[in-house]
């Protein structure tokens, strides 16, 4: 037996060894996909296990997440700092290895992965990185940027709405340094795939603009080397590299789905073992497979230093676009934006979605690496740079992605783009199409990753297009996911504090914009960076605090007037982003909203779920709760309740419930 | 002219002095295809405006919802209940001709189309439900249900992920009744398509299983009525028509993307009107086109007066299916779920989905129209119809319907069979991967629909699978949709009540089922379908209340035990469903929930924000506030603080807060 064998079969015994003493996970595709891990690992791709964020690595994604002991197997066997501890640890708590590839837990894993498609379209966004930086700093000589995106599959993957749109896009925008390996063992967890899924794939991806190659015999390695080949030649399409295999390929279960989602049994592991002719203790990588990996893995390091010293003559000969590279990179670049706050002006009523749009437009100058992309939404969303040209087959220098109509693979394609580094992104859409795009958002979320979203017409201020285009539980979608933050800023200079803190900050931030003008405040400001604050006070301690975000603050000020011509103390508290404000000390919030002052309204043309720890036991709630009709915007407003009358109706309402129940 | 092309003229003038009264709307598909809007209800499809709801009727679906007026421009024309006052009343608050169609709204509507890709997607599911419906009942010379479903996309809705995911299965499906009429005029919001939608369609749709064919003048009726012929002459494949149409035809902005979504002008409306010849004044139908329509659709009624020949000679050669027919349809048939509760036991120690597995077959005892579907995890979740059969290609009685990897469609799918009539519907998954349905769900709740959603895996009791796996917002997410249900229960008996509710009211409900053993209750029971009530009270007045959902009741009555032992009055409320005891009386709701007992401690392993208002001020919660955790179920658990000790501390927390704030 070779010795590249016996490595694939160690993948193959590892895998089902750490599935069966974690009594959890799925075995099968870590034994069908092992030849092709191998294979990438030992043989085709560039990286440097010293240092697994070395900038111009090949990124290798595991979109089957599933699959993860192969992964954490390749990682160990190819010396990343995975050791054998860890693989025992298997799906433990506070392991390196949960049961699918988390970000930031483990080096070598690019990205989370496990809810399907996700990590393919990821994929995507890699390509569309590494083309523009590829094309903004490559000089004849120098290829700086240079390097594939493998991607692993499975049907899953494939079955997936998701992965349609991102290959459709891959596929219009010729990403060539794509390639996607499909583990194609035709098992789903209900059986043979054929009885829901009997599409032929080579004609989608034809259909697609894809390259399509062959492995007949997923076990052979030099047929997959060569296909890598043949996809790595053609530069101007996407390639699928379809691979015949067979799931749990060794053990008794070899082609059937019990074997997909379960440890295959002690019995069928010694089986295994046996087929594979496999003599060793548990959790035991043979010496001469240790031996021949760690060789390949730490020649591959002279990659990393070849490229350190193309890029040391690069800097010689090009010290400006050297240094560009490095402000790309985030290396010692953090600009001042809240100077931002004295430079630009808002005086005019506007929509926020119109403020937004200019203050990206000067974003774009502080970060000549922004790219801002929108599923077919641009012109009203108003979030191109413009100027920027569009990113596309031809020009590779283009900063406005047109994502199409694909609101998911935007989000899943943007944190790809995030994920590769050096860009900076945002990405666009009206606020109620969100929903098509919750599973990406969700992974951002998960990442802690700074994709920023921008979501506008964000209430039933959308008017005619009717309940459909009108977001409604939206806000309190967002709100929920850990680590998002979710901003709806109530004019311009609290736009900008939202993009400030947006471009600051580590996390994914939704940024939720009007269709319609908004009045500017004279008091507004960076404070909205703290996610809430003292809009406009009252002399003394306040009888009511009219609470609000976005749209809904005007009727508060307007409320206010109404309130204090009554003799009525009333504070207006603009609450832009709940997840920053509960973020603050306890007595900055205190200050803001005193528990003291029991007589509260609440306004928010969204769920009322949001309010109910603002709102508190006595306050009052002007808040959806059904879905929204088609009228013109102030019609409909009206017709919910969400006028300034109803506003100091409430208020009064509030002092009365809050002075019964002292 | 011909009557036919002014009829054609009148659809686009019409529409588009609609859009430009409503000075909103989309005018831009209505005047490319109109054309095929003409010769579907003229000359192609069997309908009855005399009874909309006819049960044989051809089916059509504007999936491409912006395009509403070219809808009601036919509705009006071809004798549906919809007066010209209404096309003049487009987009207003309360009138039949919503921006976007609204199902329930306008007779002819048969589903709310907007968001895009919805309306293919209920197309298959219409195709479904004719296909099993169809071979249920039909005999020899008796094609009691033979109906054709009618689509008409554009290219918005082709690139969204749910048309792949839908069409897919379509084919493998060889739905061989549904056909996709495609405009293809080649302009979205942002311009020409090409740029970010380069895809074959023809290749793609071959690639899919479906039959091509194309109509290279959208103009041609003749050539297109042939199309459609033989479109229906293939019933072993779906088919779609690639029409090649112009955006705007007939105006000024006839090719370009201004005249996508918003009003034309009153100058351009002017010069569309010279270009047609059209001399009539606004919102004229002239009279030569009233009678042609008229004479055609009052002639077409007699579709359905020899449909109901034939059904009554039906009934008399089969009596039984007659009945059973009409069974279906819902018709003279309302059985009496409850006394499910004296027949089911739940006596040992089970997961809730495997509760929900045995309610799901002897529902499907009763309900012998009940079809269940899953995204490939019917093994998982254990929604399959034991000896039911699979829905396929070959066997269109089954009544399992394995809807592939494909979330997103399956809602929508689900929402089609339940809009065609005639069958029940559930479907399952996965809780955490309801993310990528959203869509469709949301679509449900606005149509407020009885499809019937199982959600297992509920919670950080998935364990290992990690943080992708485990839901936490995803609760809160689907109460804050409106009309949606959310039943997430504790034990056997509660899982019944969910199920008995979810089958005897008209609205959606979701069904979140446990992954995890849970123990079975004395006492609880049916009346758990109020939503909340008390499950383990103490005797008198309760010092504390604890109040929980699901698998976290468990945590209470231990905690019961505990704080009972130290003296301390403690109630248990199982609230399973918060939309539901929303809707009881106030002083059912104040009787489970007395104001006057401040100290309560709210536990679910979901996101807090569900919990405020049963918290209340002085109360303490036990959710969650992060992602979960790679981890054993019981570990996890026990790291986020579930843990009836827990509950016990947080009970004496709060029993000494409510003292405190007396």
């Amino acid at each position: 037996m070779s010795v590249e064998s016996k490595c694939v079969d160690t993948i193959r015994v590892l895998s089902a060894e750490a599935v069966e003493k974690a009594k959890s996970g799925h075995p099968g595709m870590c034994m069908s996909a092992a030849p092709m891990g191998y294979e990438l690992f030992a043989d085709i791709m560039r990286y440097s296990h010293k240092n697994p964020k070395w900038d111009n690595r090949d990124r290798f994604i595991l979109s089957a997440g599933h699959g993860s002991m192969l992964l954490y197997s390749l990682l160990h066997m190819f010396g990343y700092n995975l050791p054998m501890e860890e693989i025992k640890n298997f799906r433990q708590l506070g392991s390196r290895t949960p049961g699918h590839p988390e970000y930031g837990t483990t080096d070598g894993v690019e990205t989370s992965t496990g809810p399907l498609g996700q990590g393919l379209a990821n994929g995507v966004g890699f390509a569309i990185a590494e083309a523009h930086l590829a094309a903004t700093f490559n000089r004849p000589g120098y290829p700086i940027v240079d390097h594939y995106t493998y991607v692993l599959c499975g049907d899953g993957c494939l079955e997936e709405g998701l992965s349609y749109e991102a290959c459709s896009l891959a596929g219009t925008l010729k990403l060539g340094k794509l390639i996607l390996v499909y583990d194609n063992n035709d098992i789903t967890i209900e059986g043979d795939i054929h009885t829901t899924f009997d599409e032929n794939i080579a004609g989608r991806f034809l259909a697609q603009g894809w390259q399509v190659l062959r492995v007949p015999d997923g076990n052979n390695l030099g047929a997959f080397r060569q296909a890598v080949e043949r996809a790595k030649e053609d530069t101007t399409r996407p390639s699928i590299i379809i691979c015949k295999t067979v799931i749990g390929y060794g053990s008794p279960l070899a082609g059937s789905a019990d074997c997909h989602g379960a440890p295959i049994g002690e019995k069928n592991l010694q089986k295994l073992k046996d087929n594979l002719g496999w003599t060793y203790p548990p959790f035991t990588v043979p010496t001469e497979v240790v031996e021949h990996c760690k060789k390949i893995a730490d020649e591959k390091c002279a990659f990393e230093d070849e490229w350190n010293k193309l890029f040391a003559s690069y800097r010689e000969n090009f010290p400006e676009l050297a240094n560009l590279y490095e402000r790309y990179m985030g290396r010692n670049y953090s600009p001042d934006l809240k100077k931002l706050c004295n430079e630009m002006e808002f005086t005019k009523s506007e929509a926020t979605r119109v403020a937004g749009g200019n203050i990206i437009n000067r974003l774009a100058e502080i970060y000549p690496n922004l790219m801002s992309g929108s599923a077919d939404l641009s012109p009203s969303t108003k979030t191109g740079i413009v100027g920027g040209g569009n990113f596309t087959a031809e020009n590779r220098l283009g900063r406005n992605i047109q994502f199409g109509i694909r609101e998911h693979a935007m989000s899943a394609i943007c944190n790809g783009i995030q994920l590769h580094g050096g860009l900076k992104i945002l990405c666009s859409t009206f606020f109620s199409f969100v929903d098509y795009m919750k599973g990406g958002i969700r992974m951002s979320g998960l990442m802690n990753i700074p994709v920023v979203y921008v979501m506008t017409h964000d209430s039933i201020g959308v008017g005619e297009d009717g309940p459909t285009h009108q977001p409604m539980e939206q806000l309190i979608n967002l709100r929920s996911i850990p680590n998002v933050k979710v901003f709806r800023p109530a004019d311009g200079k609290e736009t900008l504090a939202a993009y400030i803190s947006a471009f600051s900050e580590s996390y994914p931030t939704v940024i939720v914009e009007s269709r319609q003008n908004l009045p500017q405040y004279a008091t507004s400001g960076i404070e909205a960076m703290k996610g809430g604050y003292v809009l406009q006070d009252s002399k003394g301690k306040p009888d009511v605090m009219l609470i609000a975000s976005g749209s809904e603050v005007e009727l508060c000020t307007e409320a206010k007037k109404t309130l204090e011509g009554k003799g009525i103390k009333t504070r207006v508290v603009s609450l832009c982003c709940m997840e920053l404000f509960e973020r603050q000390p306890e007595n900055y919030r205190e200050s803001v909203l005193p528990s003291s002052v029991k007589a509260r309204v609440c306004v928010e043309a969204g769920s009322y779920y949001s309010w109910q720890p603002y709102c508190k036991d006595y306050g009052e709630m002007i808040c959806m709760k059904s879905f929204g009709v088609s009228a013109p915007a102030k019609v409909a407003f009206e017709h919910f309740g969400f006028t300034a009358e109803n506003v100091v109706e409430s208020a009064l309402k509030a002092i009365k419930n809050a002075k019964k129940n002292k």
